[in-house]
């Protein structure tokens, strides 16, 4: 089958490879209609991460399922599915709590699987024909009857809805409160898209690309241009000078200050800062352990300078993490279904898959209105 | 009034100063039975602050009402009455929600106000004869009719009890976890103590003082000794490898490493690596936002370098801050009634008010066998 | 001060009473300018409770601060204030809870007090020109400066919008759920409204009065005519045959059959038929532990019979009692305040106070049109 | 092998059956070595169900892994385990928030499945020398090194401890908290056991049988007989007139009243009389839908006579159902392992299988002494 390899930093080519097919008795073997291009396969992309040459990347995937494992019962062939990012075998300590984004089956010595992505287990990306699923009846969920004609809303249930919302559960976000949401990248965007779903009375997004602070506004919330002025400051006259009620962080170590440089600890702290006394903060931008490659001592080591005396004074809660997409692609599904929600605003390109390489360089170049890409591998 | 006054780094004497008395028609007046001498009262007694010199110290108060203003309905004249250490006014947005420690009201410009407490308000102590309390129907807790036998046990619901119990609040404590103290001073032995009422399956604390790992051992805890090896590895061990399902900070900023250099970041990046993933971890250990007497540089502004990386890999929540002691005294109170609990276990020296300044120096001094120090100003 | 006087069933006059006045040193005295018939007036109105002659009816007020008590410091004259329907002192143990619907300091020896309400306390009401509002700090909303602009709107945070609102706290109401209301008046329409506030997939009220069903329609929700057909077998029809996640019980003892008897038991048992398995309900229509007038053996005694082996045998949990107004009251008035909630699109009349008299008749006749009528005294 | 088989009502005799084995993937073999007799048991043994004959009974087991499906990973040959009593499939959408007492894919048509019992799908119990295990992965509990020695404790993780626990988590008690239970049954004593895990100031258990209030005082309860005084004014009396915070339903619709007429409604309405305002109560004992054999009118349609306006004006919580084992399991079993939890201590009877048929009638007949029994298949 084709499928877009891994050859090494910024080089990756659409090959032939070996078909994925059923491996174990609980597998489902899905034909991929859409995949996206991830903010984080960029990370990889870019080469900083430790991904080895020959995988095949994507994690945000849907398509068809073209054959069942015998132990496989809830899931047909036939079905329409999207797959969450994370793979996990519903069974363990961690998944049966319901955090499948730290399966401890799949993936031994780590917490958390995921296809086609570093340090996530040895399972390949369906930016590819087909995709293997692990433990299927537990993984997939199966689409309603309008699943085609709402395929790129759908899409994205696999990781970037459920991630912008989990921010928003990690922060405590409820009815009436205000918010502030650090970074205006497609996660960002549906964090902030997921506050108003949950009834927030003002949603703020800090960012400084003009085409991101538009997408902010044409989605109703207040664009923060961190490049005009402080944005603690612009919050806190929004807030009547007492900070938003919850903070979502959406950039991660990447943060970058005014004049470009990578300050990993920007956002943390100009969050601490934006939010009031007994907020909650959540953090789904990534964040990661060691970081060889960096230019900062800190960030070599993981750490960031981070303002905990601030942050206990004001007694602020903060959760982090990878999402557990399984917890809410349910029902983020029910709201696109009955017309709620539409997720499929920040698509900018529908590509097919040998026009996959092209578009890896040009959303890492952050081009101009290259927000959001999905792959038709099926076209 | 005789009342313990601080006059400077290290010098606080008993003087004659003003009677306390009704200023509000909200207000109660009580003389103090029994008041405690903090850990946090050494920060101040250090220098390390910017108290007034003329406060009268002391925010762990229990005493008799012996007036109360004419807008007073519930408190009476002559109930027995336990403080909390947080002044609030019941009717701010903050304390409206239960979050006492953070009263908009009694301290403008910050959130929260104490007695006898630096940047608290301009509120006196109780570590006197006589005591104001502001909103006496809100801040008294009365006493049950055995208040007089058990004075010890329930004077420690004015700051130490709520305040470890609120450590395994915000770590998320549920029955059958297990759960890891950083230090076993006063507030880490109530958080343990607290983690073992709310059904703890088991409670390790670490710390390395003798005297208070017999504390530990006494109470059934398990105590872990990071002077002789590393308390990570050491919880690793009793964890079958996989870390404690939740964590307590109780050490605060203050924290040494085992050479006694003050490492603020200490225990903090130890718990993120003491629990497991999807773990959560309470901070009740003080943390403050600026410390320009400090000699790390990071300190200095409130700053530690923290793991955020390996935080956010392992997906871990936390919460801060000083406790709301309100949400849980009246609870705590019953398992004292009860025989439930009794937390005046950790109770060292019972002393007259003229003995206050001896017992600051001693216990400053961390002499063997000071863990905690009641004053009788009315003996 | 002019004062619409409850003289016995079906009576209700404007009269001169004595001005409403400051009594405590924690007391506000407010100028009335908007002022509801609430539904529940109506079981006084038809004498069905045992409310005294002579007393001033009106729970649901807003107005203008005109003098406040020694004792109070938040609130200030010229401020404009909405205030709770419930009356709470701040610092009972109910209270500091967040239960001021609960309240046992202001009606001893019942939880909770009210304005103008049977068995709530001696309290007069607000359909007159004045109100005395005790514990002002803790009740008074303060209301932003828009308030005069959007009078229709924040008036309904004193009680059919947080009532409304509660039903789905304590149903459990999350985003992408679907929720059943049984009841269109205006509670069960605030429960639909605010359902959708919390992000549900799809809200059906059932009722079967037209113009009920047709503001259901106006806001987006699915109306259930009941007159039709079995509301069971409808809203399996929509919910895939696994009926709701979440139900709302908005309509209280006085259900009646489709041949129009009283059968008290009809909607909740109809509530328990019509949610899935583990699903939660949340009832806020009025029921009554006696009824001495009713012509049912069990009504008399507040019993119904109810479907508790189906209850049961779908592990259903269920909340219920008067609204904590309080608790959402706040985040409420963002929404309103930012555009988001516009409750007053079911006001149907605007009168002076001497229309009040033929309004209540009117109202009470359930004549088409009259969905709910604001009283203006101060006009 | 050898099982305990239904023939009819009060007939149950030890057959010679076909052997239990491995029939799909993910199944798991167990060898029986623990299975208990449950008061639940003697629904179906009286012929108040409609079970079939020739189920084999047993709901309560624990044993040895034998064999293990192709496609089990986590569950090994060897592997002590003990099994919750409802089965569940680990991926429908009950399971998937951990709601396995209503699994949706193991019998069809009703939500929950369990081992040899009435209604609840074709699956033979553990009265038995073998028992297939269906999805093995997820319904195993492995348990620790230490599984032989506390066999006695552990066995009571498969269905009444963590039942009678959830009874607390229904009820939401909370530490400090006081606790009424009715029933002072095996799940009534586990409810009672359990509110002291999580830290109850007071629990008060309502029974009639000498033996029962023996247990209750000696686990360090207190008894409250109600063949003696109105429980409810017992409970008034130890609450200080204000009623317990939480209460647990541990009878279910065969209550009975002091004359011994089977009262269905008995025990709910005296728990609502029995709790504060604002409490909560968990419902466990069990109420069925239908009920053709009773004598009531109401209870033929699972109906009772409910105090719902009692329930309503204190603002009452109530939640229900069958338990999910498995939200509970591991952590109650980390308590045994502790030494924490002692279930055990209310066994009565350690007996071989062929003695079972013997041990329903006296059990049945409630004979003195006859608490608990445990069948010993191995043996």
């Amino acid at each position: 089958m084709k499928a877009l390899v891994y050859h090494g930093p910024r080089d990756v080519r659409i090959d032939n490879v070996p078909d994925a097919k059923i491996e174990q008795p609980t597998d489902v073997l899905v034909k991929i209609t859409t995949t996206n291009i991830c903010g984080s396969d960029l990370h990889m992309y870019e080469g900083r991460t430790n991904v080895e040459q020959g995988k095949v990347l994507g994690h945000e995937n849907l398509g068809r399922v073209i054959e069942v494992g015998k132990a496989v019962v809830r899931v047909k062939v036939g079905d329409m599915v999207c797959l969450p990012f994370n793979i996990s075998c519903g069974f363990c300590r961690n998944c049966e709590r319901g955090f499948t984004g730290f399966c401890l089956t799949l993936n031994p010595g780590v917490a958390g699987a995921a296809y086609g992505y570093a340090d996530m287990g040895p399972f390949q990306g369906g930016q590819a024909e087909y995709l293997r699923v692990p433990y299927g009846d537990f993984n997939c969920l199966i689409l309603p009857e309008d699943a085609q004609d709402k395929e790129a809303d759908y899409v994205m249930l696999s990781d970037i809805f459920p991630t912008g919302y989990e921010s928003t559960e990690l922060a405590g976000v409820r009815p009436g409160e205000t918010v502030v949401v650090y970074g205006a990248g497609p996660v960002g965007l549906m964090a902030a898209y997921s506050a108003y779903i949950k009834g927030a009375s003002k949603v703020m997004v800090v960012d400084r690309l003009p085409d991101r602070l538009k997408l902010v506004e044409a989605m109703g919330a207040i664009p923060i241009d961190d490049s005009k002025a402080s944005p603690v400051e612009q919050i806190m006259a929004l807030t009547d000078g007492t900070g938003a009620d919850r903070g979502c962080e959406c950039v991660g170590y990447q943060a970058h200050d005014s004049e470009g440089q990578e300050q990993p600890n920007l956002t943390m702290n100009n969050l601490v800062k934006s939010v009031r006394p007994t907020a909650g903060i959540g953090v789904i931008g990534v964040f990661v352990p060691e970081d060889p490659k960096a230019s900062g001592e800190l960030q070599k080591k993981g750490q960031i300078a981070f303002d905990l005396g601030l942050f206990f004074s004001k007694g602020l809660q903060m959760g982090s993490g990878q999402a557990n997409v399984k917890k809410y692609n349910r029902y983020l599904c029910n709201l696109i279904h009955e017309g709620k929600a539409k997720p499929s605003f920040l698509v900018s390109h529908q590509l097919s898959l040998p026009e996959a390489p092209e578009a890896y360089q040009r959303f890492d170049a952050r081009e101009r209105g290259w927000t959001k890409v999905l792959l038709k591998p099926a076209a």
